[in-house]
């Protein structure tokens, strides 16, 4: 445990001096804590304590953090060719990482844009997918989604997220969405009549959507049988249809892709986060010929005008291609599906108690909300934060949703830690 | 030369495969020319050919390509620590940057908001400008952008870019954008008065603007004094003023940033491109105290609700620091300053010759437009810069207007060609 009597390190009070966080309130927020080392599954804070990465650095670091396999490529990748200009020039990097990719992705993907981040890998989806009925000479300029789910903070992006709950100074300036609930199983046939009446009502061009589970709406689950029926009905209706993979991506769920779970395939993918192994950032939009075919014209105006400077970054490129190597390793496979195996024994065991609500796991994902009276705790996410900090396990909890995502290389030893610490919930609160 | 046979090269076939390249209309482009190494200023081909990177791979590698001094310290961080989530944590390379950043940046800078390009860093200042009105009860929702600009390929970013002529499909969807001409000199009482008419008729947010030379409508230079009177009359009417320094920042006006030609000083500056060294993608966007306040308060609505997952990244940190402390050194100072002169030199001779119109430079930049009848050449801008990699150079001419922005390593003999390759245009065309 963080002594407090360091509560403002070095570190600390030179942090607040120059750096605005991310979705940080910095009046009402404790310090940043600061962290000096991240190796395997282990972070280490300034005064030597360390943490199991118990979310895989959002969910991004999923072979362990530092790893030599990967890290020896990106060096050798550094020595020989950093970076160079995408629009008229290519590289191996990309090239490789390219039909590794396409090897594993959900059936039908053919080609790849690449970008930066999640938000622009939803933004160029979203472009796509207008601009595909664009070309067509379509009149569909609305976008589906789903309530509650989150693709990313840039203005595109924003606007299809159900979740931004404190976006009112942009609200205005959103681009036109229309909202589904998810499908939960029983009130799926209620989400099919709200979806035909809303393609009656509007030209929809596409259908964002993340499969399976919405990851900053707290890992919230939803039916897959429903999920497919939807896209079958989009499908049928001529709606592209956009999976936001960004968080269920390279093994999460189980499979490769949660899209391998459903039987409609998506149209558009978009891919970030552990795509690059927890190493550094990048975004990748893939989409099947039929997309492809669309932008590909003897009319200069019909290609899709956006590219990033970095954009096929050949390092990024060569930590994807070592993650993806290891991805479809055996010895993976094999901690992917002991770590699955070993959530459906957790969820169980816990699922008796009365403190727990709605335990559920698919893959490495375990969540389960703590039901306590919360007006009792007041700002109950960050007790649950410290709590588990002072315990040596780096968890963001989501309101009272629990949730893991272990990094696939964790120890035994340090799984169970996890559970532990998280049974120890139910007597603290 | 690259010879014509090999216009099929076993990485050009792999490429056309999987890969859609950005800003690109493959039905009528060429293959990409596969790159496979970039050192110092040179990068070669797949055939063993060589070019000198004359625009230092999209104004990125401006210290050289695979920079020992700069991939050492990478890969020392890389050994250390990856990646961690900024939300909640901080480490040791976002302090360090942040402390080097706000030393060199324009007078009044003071916090920095990570993330990961340049249409991110300027959609973060979008954002930052709306929401700061928002946050203080004004009702303010308007930005102000120059005719021609170019911001990035988000929406946010798009919509207020000028320059965006291939988005039809999109322009439905952008958030409300009125703009001014550039400030020329001859129409400066002009464009003060359109500007005083748009600020009495709307409620202006923000302007955006690229501090002297817009990069992608093709180095365009504009008038300073007439661009600091805009920005006078626009603090005086309260409206956030944005640099976008993502093309023009760290030395390659001569200056470390464009906006210290200009007294009135941004309240945002958005950051990007040489930032990172020409190593990985990264972007910033910095504002001064009076930004940061309006969202510092017991309401967490009004905190800036925005987080990408590679968030300073410490790899990209890294860069940046190793960078910086370049950028300061006398030897680069030293090199940015001959270029300047040599760009100088090169624009007075050439100023005479009869196909040479408006030749211009400011540091590291030179530019002119080829005054020739495009028409009788059909598609010049391709010939032109297959002229250009026939000759050994790296250049990407916009339309007619043929630019420079070489790294500052450069040497006099790769400089020199480079004019000389230039100088011989005017007898091919």
């Amino acid at each position: 445990m963080r002594a407090i009597e360091v509560e403002n390190s070095e570190l600390e009070i030179r942090d607040r001096k120059h750096l605005w966080h991310p979705l940080t309130q910095h009046k009402v927020s404790p310090n940043m804590l600061p962290i000096v080392k991240a190796k395997g599954t282990i972070l280490t804070d300034d005064q030597g304590n360390n943490y199991i990465d118990g979310i895989s650095s959002w969910y991004t670091a999923v072979y362990g953090h530092c790893n030599n396999f990967i890290t020896e490529k990106v060096s050798r990748q550094m020595q020989n060719l950093d970076q160079v200009v995408f629009s008229g020039f290519t590289h191996k990097p990309a090239i490789e990482l390219s039909e590794a990719l396409i090897e594993i992705l959900p059936a039908g993907q053919q080609k790849l844009f690449f970008n930066d981040n999640g938000s622009t890998a939803t933004e160029i989806g979203i472009k796509m997918a207008l601009q595909y009925h664009h070309n067509l000479g379509n009149d569909r300029k609305i976008m589906l989604a789903f309530e509650e789910g989150f693709h990313g903070d840039t203005f595109g992006a924003m606007s299809v997220s159900g979740l931004s709950v404190y976006n009112g100074a942009f609200e205005d300036h959103f681009i036109r969405v229309e909202r589904i609930p998810v499908p939960k199983g029983d009130n799926n046939e209620e989400v099919f009549q709200i979806l035909n009446e809303l393609i009656r009502a509007h030209n929809i061009a596409g259908f964002i959507y993340e499969p399976l589970i919405q990851g900053a709406a707290a890992m919230k689950f939803h039916d897959a049988e429903g999920l497919n029926k939807i896209l079958k009905i989009c499908r049928e209706n001529e709606i592209i249809l956009v999976a936001d993979e960004v968080m269920t991506g390279f093994g999460k769920t189980g499979k490769y892709f949660a899209s391998e779970y459903i039987s409609e395939k998506p149209d558009i993918v978009c891919l970030s986060k552990a795509l690059t192994a927890g190493l550094l950032p990048m975004g990748i939009t893939s989409c099947n010929q039929k997309i492809y075919d669309a932008f590909y014209s003897d009319d200069i105006a019909k290609g899709l005008f956006h590219g990033h400077t970095y954009t096929a970054n050949p390092l990024a490129c060569a930590a994807a291609i070592a993650g993806i190597e290891l991805l479809k390793s055996e010895v993976i496979q094999k901690k992917i599906k002991w770590i699955t195996q070993e959530n459906r024994n957790f969820v169980e065991k816990i699922s008796e108690n009365t403190k727990v609500k709605n335990p559920r796991s698919l893959g490495v994902i375990m969540a389960f909300e703590l039901d306590v009276e919360t007006d009792r705790y007041g700002d109950l996410r960050n007790k649950l934060f410290q709590y588990f900090m002072n315990n040596g396990v780096s968890l963001r909890p989501l309101g009272n949703t629990i949730y893991i995502v272990p990094p696939y290389v964790i120890s035994e030893e340090d799984l169970h830690k996890i559970y532990t610490v998280i049974e120890g919930l139910f007597s603290e609160f």
